[in-house]
């Protein structure tokens, strides 16, 4: 029988926003609804889709070491202020303002993605490996009923994907080596950045993830070692 | 209603070794089997115990600096070696060195953990707090079937409980107050480090982690918030 591409892989290590669950959707809805309450005029999805463009311009200067550590809320907390500020609603949400930040600590699971993890547990460890934070990603994966073996998030060694150092965490706390260890993602960047670390690879196509009409991050792009459209595909393609 | 002790309690943090799998047992049974399949004449219980004797004082060099940080593998190794070395069988696990090392992966849970947890998990963060390092608490907790959220290991913070900086990084990274984390314990010197933390405690009865006729770590002899006698009856304790 010829070698499989997972044959040698002992543990998934997955991004979450957008990978796992459906940042947009969950942000959307949860925003709208606290806008609601507190009688402010938004345009939720908007808002949602916004707050996420200023998350990669954020981490980046943590990653960089252009600013010091900041935790994601903290991040989020800020962009968040922001764009309330740009909004010429600065304010509006202040007796809410923790609760918005916690929208992201608690998101919807993409349909296939609890069965999907569900299969692969059986032979691999499962772990998250996201620039959330140990306590966010905690209470998403918990709320969500997500079934991580271990939480692994870029909070543990204080900087943010696609930093090298993250992917090395991952298999140096797994005590696994880089090839035993597959990055599981639905962003080619974060893919690159794994394989360059030594990890293997696996692509997720989350066409839906940014909203209608989404032209990045689709199969063929990436020369990821896998590319499935499902976490249920990706158990078929492990012989799970 | 009067306010029970668990009211502000958001996240459990688990001993592991003694208080939530039986170590002894495990150890001994993994040991014997390697060792006849060796043709290595040994009482395994004995071993056992012998082997575990040398864990507080091994991660004891580490939490007081006497020498740089090393992996409870590299800890176990070493203590294996000295020991076989004393009953001058130095050499007779060569092949299986890896396997003995690990079978510190692969303990059996105490009859209540795996119903207790369960029930405990709907309404708190559960999370190992642990010597045992994040890849073999993985292991450990994945194989035995028991339902952690999240798994904190003093390897986190590159010392050793009862080192307060383990309790505190706790608390840290689940993103709460010291207060809001309860420790769960069966040894009185865990309990009492993380109570100088700020956590709350509670203290569990396992009369026979060290065998037959053990006497220290009973009941009665800590002054912890909550004292039971199983992840049952913590559960009943904090109205779950």
């Amino acid at each position: 029988m010829s070698e499989r591409v997972g044959d040698r892989v002992s543990a998934l290590v997955f991004d979450v926003f957008g990978t796992v669950v459906d940042w947009r959707t969950g942000v959307a809805e949860q925003v709208a609804a606290i806008a609601a309450e507190c009688g402010v005029d938004l345009d939720a999805w908007s808002f949602a889709d916004q707050w996420r463009s200023r998350y990669a311009p954020s981490t980046e200067r943590v990653r960089t070491g252009e600013r010091a550590w900041a935790y994601l809320d903290t991040l989020h907390r800020e962009s968040m202020d922001e764009l309330l500020e740009a909004h010429g609603i600065a304010g509006a949400f202040d007796g809410a303002a923790r609760r918005l930040v916690r929208v992201w600590h608690r998101l919807p699971a993409w349909e296939d993605s609890a069965p999907g993890l569900a299969r692969l547990r059986d032979r691999h460890i499962l772990a998250t490996l996201s620039n959330g934070g140990v306590g966010l990603l905690t209470n998403l994966t918990k709320s969500a009923g997500l079934p991580f073996d271990v939480i692994l998030s870029a909070e543990l060694v204080r900087t943010y994907k696609p930093h090298p150092a993250v992917y090395r965490m991952a298999a140096r706390l797994l005590d696994l080596e880089p090839a035993e260890v597959m990055m599981v993602a639905a962003h080619v960047n974060d893919l690159e950045a794994a394989a360059g670390a030594g990890l293997r690879t696996a692509f997720v196509e989350r066409p839906d993830e940014l909203g209608p009409g989404q032209v990045s991050d689709r199969l063929g792009e990436v020369g990821s070692d896998l590319a499935v459209r499902s976490l249920i595909e990706l158990a078929d393609s492990l012989g799970c």
